[in-house]
């Protein structure tokens, strides 16, 4: 019987090369998507979607939009403008929801322990720990021993993407067959990506860093001079 | 300017000699309750409201039952009956709601970052460990670094009771003025504590441990043999 894994799945580039790498494992994982409220919330959600169909393994949405709405962030509809511009930039701070993904989380982990899976796997990386105290290791580490404690030792926090960044995370993704095309990373409410908000400049710059060509669309188109298309995702879509 | 701190108010004794605690070190204290699907948990919330409002501090009720609507637990409407007996006995584990009190601590400590509160008080104490995981003192520790990472070393836990048990913190309670004569421990799902189910039984062997008689009303009543009565509670019902 394979190892029976929870892993969280926004949607977005992350957590599908996080899925991708569970399932080159043979892995039998159940994803967890979550409603909170945020402007991009539904956009990404549709994208979890696609990308647990594309893999053949389940996708729970849990509605915790009453749960952050007392919480302030740019993120939410409930918060102010989604700043442009480069994710280091002080102003992308705004963006942060206080203990969102301690609450996806502890979430995840009480349903690991319910249907029997002993990990929660999470797309956390290095790239993001600027500004999102949550996306740190020594806040994955501290995670780690949490669950483990929570859960009576059944349940640990797996981050196979905690090293990485971005743009090293996508060579590993395509041997593992992830689905780019089908990933949403843009903060913006709207169905295209926007090509300029913290969020859309990381992903670009890890494909322009890989000399490849981003599979999905932008409003604001990048310069992809230099750069190859990924065939094989653009036969998937 | 007073220490700013959140606290976690089931309404039971444990958090309200917490709450008495913290009063009496003159600290800011918001407290929060939740309404998350236990049989008892009107009742839980009910106490709660008068225990703050005896002490002139806010209580916010936050409504998660959403969250915790797929969690099994004997503790939840939608679970089994409530086992009557000792709390170590076998049965009670069926009233272990998975990641409860991380789910409720996790939104606190999101809750002290916006307030700007440094701690989230609990009142986990050593009576509980048998059955329920999170209220062990290595759980505690564990959740203590995990929120001190997740809140950027903003926010703490602090849990004044840990190392009590029941009967040795009602004379530190009464010290601090505790009004246990206004909270609630039972439970089952009816207006008066049964005096049965694993909890009344524990907190009714505390007072029996003290000589003192509980100040509110069981449907079995106690052996209150050589027990005395605390007038304070009753001045003030």
């Amino acid at each position: 019987m394979s190892r029976k894994v929870v892993c969280g799945l926004s949607g977005g580039m992350d957590s599908t090369t996080v899925l991708s790498l569970l399932i080159d494992k043979s892995y039998d994982v159940h994803t967890f998507s979550f409603t909170y409220g945020s402007k991009h919330n539904q956009y990404e959600n549709d994208a979890a979607k696609k990308v647990a169909k594309y893999f053949n393994v389940p996708n729970t949405l849990v509605d915790l939009s009453d749960v952050f709405k007392n919480f302030d962030s740019a993120l939410l509809k409930t918060g102010g403008e989604i700043p442009e511009g480069h994710y280091e930039a002080e102003n992308m701070s705004s963006t942060v929801v206080p203990m969102r993904n301690s609450i996806f989380l502890v979430y995840m982990a009480g349903m690991a322990e319910k249907i029997g899976a002993d990990a929660v796997a999470l797309g956390v990386h290095q790239g993001d720990h600027h500004i999102y105290p949550d996306c740190r290791k020594e806040y994955i580490k501290a995670a780690d021993s949490f669950i483990y404690m929570a859960t009576e030792m059944k349940v640990e926090v797996i981050t196979p993407v905690l090293d990485l960044d971005k743009g090293s995370m996508i060579p590993l993704g395509i041997d593992c067959d992830a689905p780019y095309n089908l990933t949403r990373t843009c903060y913006k409410q709207q169905e295209i990506s926007c090509g300029r908000c913290g969020s859309c400049v990381e992903r670009i710059e890890g494909f322009q860093n890989n000399k490849l060509i981003d599979p999905i669309e932008y409003e604001t188109v990048p310069d992809w001079t230099g750069c190859v298309s990924i065939n094989h995702f653009i036969n998937n879509s």
